[in-house]
């Protein structure tokens, strides 16, 4: 499988492309500026010992793939999708994005759809399957290759199967994925990005995250 | 201390007043007919083998209170405020009410001040120190008196030391508290109850619950 990580060169793109890549999925890096995303992924596959890691324009990158993961900030959210919708048809895009507030990234800003997600299938219509996952993750927690990450995946979105492909590919990343059903569900699991944001900087600490407790 | 809990003889309620209890608060049941918080809180006593637990009128349950808990359905979330306004002067409010969709518990409804925390801040006014509470807490759980509970209690609010007071509360109940900061953070603290109901559906479980992880 060939997952295209969509604005991968930002912050949480580099430890998803780490994680999938050491796993065995082959990962393209997409960037508005395919240079960029070239640099990043020679970088990243340096990082690895591999070659697994390729960095192509967003457009190319999702094109090329199987799944496509969007991790743009929350301002280029829309017009990214408008730009690459053609690729992206029948396809399952990951929406990681959280519409945070520019000015204080404690808070959401509240999208006319109510979450990133909604906007994003809104958007793009029924032919591509967009699932909320990752938003929760500490992308400095990511980052660090060599320990386990203490978060859980919340999974939405309104393909049962769509869901059960990014499930499979949390799992495959060493993280333990939660159905959390239809794609409404995606205004509290973004948002819940924004009381994490808070409890960071209250507590001083960079990577705090969420477990679902009481589950079988 | 007196914590008085308005609607106790509800869902919510019960759990809390035995946990309360068994550790030492007195506490009172509140609800709109006496002689029903009444029954509940000999039950109560009668379970736990004590008769720390008193049942009044809401009113009266409220003017008796150091500290009052407000666990009402949504649909009575103003007019039980409005009802107790003037006895509530001076003191801290916990509000535990969360804003679900009467078709639909998996999802919210969306209070014009953002959540049931701030609009209880805002009827209230300033003299009344709202905190939000205990909404991500199962009431099945609570109420399995012989079993800790595996969630911890996010706390938000606007005054400081009320928080700290709310804080102090959930340890006494064996619980660990969490200062989520303002009370804005309440639209993410009230929504999460939607998504552990959704998933206690799904999973056909009754006691989902949260745990923050990554601080000190």
């Amino acid at each position: 499988m060939i997952v295209s990580i969509l604005g991968g060169t930002g912050e949480q793109g580099p430890g998803m492309a780490l994680r999938w890549a050491r796993a065995g999925v082959d990962i393209i890096i997409g960037s508005r500026q395919q240079a960029r995303a070239e640099t990043v992924a020679a970088e990243l596959n340096q990082e690895l010992g591999q070659t697994r890691i390729r960095g192509m324009a967003n457009a190319e990158a999702a094109a090329a793939a199987d799944v496509v993961a969007l991790t743009v900030p929350f301002s280029a959210h829309r017009s990214t999708l408008e730009s690459v919708q053609g690729q992206l048809q029948g396809k399952v895009l990951i929406d990681v994005c959280v519409p945070l507030d520019p000015e204080n990234p404690r808070k959401m800003l509240m999208p006319p759809a109510g979450s990133a997600t909604e906007e994003a299938q809104e958007l793009l219509g029924s032919s591509v399957k967009v699932v909320a996952a990752f938003q929760n993750v500490s992308a400095h927690e990511l980052r660090e290759l060599d320990h386990a990450i203490d978060c859980d995946v919340l999974i939405c979105g309104n393909d049962r199967e769509a869901r059960q492909t990014v499930m499979g590919l949390v799992e495959q990343m060493g993280m333990h994925p939660i159905d959390a059903g239809l794609a409404f569900n995606a205004r509290v699991i973004e948002s819940l990005t924004a009381l994490l944001i808070g409890l960071n900087i209250r507590h001083k600490v960079k990577g705090s995250g969420v477990r679902i407790t009481g589950l079988p």
